[in-house]
């Protein structure tokens, strides 16, 4: 029933040949043991699933010949980003694969007044990039979501200007609750881009918020209870998907 | 901004006044601060939260007045028991605390023919009301959700009669998928009893799939991407009660 997804880099596939690099051989020859004449999926991470059939096997280096081509797999119609206020650790790698899970596409760790210091630095980010790529195997996906070095909540501000519709999670602010209703009054037909902006574990400073808002950011609270930043993450993610992305 | 709970036994509140635990006293003086005439909120994990004016603190004995009594803080109108099949370990650790920040209030583990063997044995069971008791005054509820022993599929279904509305998440089955608007046909508007079912790692049998329909659970897709067992618990819990919770 279970489907598995292997990974092959863009630029490893040619023509109609996909040759795996040696830990996704070893992973196909020696955990899924995988042989020659099986059929395969491979996701580049770019929105390409490539069903290919192995052709040479041994356990530094799998080649496949491409069957058939199938675009956009297990992706929905909503480019998705998602800063996030940076977190303690385990918290951060948490959301990073929840957040692949349920179809985010580009991860933006946010630094603001109250985010964690020093986390998500620089030699962090290869640790969940890997986090990502398991993930997307996993989840049945075929485009990769881009983990980008964090970014100051200003600069943020600034480039929001290129999406679609923005929202920011504030559970405090129960005069501007929008229902999820009213988050489909102008659900377009085509793919859109949607930035998603959560606080930290300490939530925004009011200033950030006025900010925000002032930025066309509409408020979305997410329910009578409290929830974790990372939380907050994965389910405004869920419900932006579901009410936007549905083909 | 952030208002701390505290949590205070149903037997220890008598008349109007509150007497803390040796463990709560300790986190009310020792680590959150508060001193004698202090304004404090605490919850019963019953649906009660009283905000209480300490009258006597000392690090293993805190005894409160309350001032106001109120009710069902921090709950929505759904009565939500999330069925979910049998994880390993930190999945299902994990789980519990999500489930109790979206609104959960009763958690069944689930023996299914798929589900992790052995875990969630009676010994966990303490360990999993640690974790949701303290995830209950992290998000701001007053109801401790009940963490009952693992029951096996067939039990479960048995007692599924119980409830106002029953879904299961089955990702496979497109030709089954219940759009998230289509979940609102049936809305009441008083508080209802909602049980949502949720296989393990590896997923229903068919067979299974097939006695849950017949018991009457509606079966939904939880969008394009494959989810891990506990990302669709709490994907799955989260959307009902976005749906049927709102005050």
């Amino acid at each position: 029933m279970h489907q598995d997804y292997f990974y092959i880099r863009p630029e490893d596939v040619s023509e109609n040949r996909l040759e795996f690099r040696t830990e996704e051989s070893r992973h196909l020859i020696l955990v899924c043991r995988k042989r020659t004449g099986d059929v395969v999926f491979a996701v580049d991470g770019r929105g390409n699933a490539y069903e290919a059939r192995l052709v040479k096997t041994n356990r530094t280096r799998v080649v496949a010949e491409v069957l058939r081509i199938h675009e956009r797999l297990g992706e929905s119609n909503v480019e998705l980003t998602l800063a996030q206020g940076v977190l303690k650790g385990s918290r951060f790698d948490w959301l990073v694969e929840k957040a692949v899970e349920v179809g985010v596409t580009k991860i933006i760790p946010v630094r603001t007044q109250h985010s964690a210091s020093g986390a998500v630095s620089g030699n962090r980010i290869p640790r969940l990039e890997r986090i990502a790529l398991a993930a997307m195997k996993q989840s049945g996906r075929s485009v990769l979501p881009d983990i980008v070095p964090v970014q100051a909540f200003d600069r943020l501000l600034e480039t929001s200007a290129d999406y679609d519709l923005k929202f920011i999670a504030e559970p405090g602010r129960e005069q501007l609750q929008v229902s999820p209703e009213a988050l489909s009054d102008t659900a377009p037909c085509r793919r859109i881009r949607i930035l998603c902006l959560v606080g930290p574990e300490g939530g925004f400073e009011p200033s950030e918020l006025e900010k925000a808002l002032h930025q066309g950011f509409h408020p979305v609270s997410l329910g009578p209870t409290r929830l974790r930043s990372e939380t907050a993450g994965i389910a405004l993610s869920f419900l932006v998907i579901s009410r936007y992305g549905g083909k």
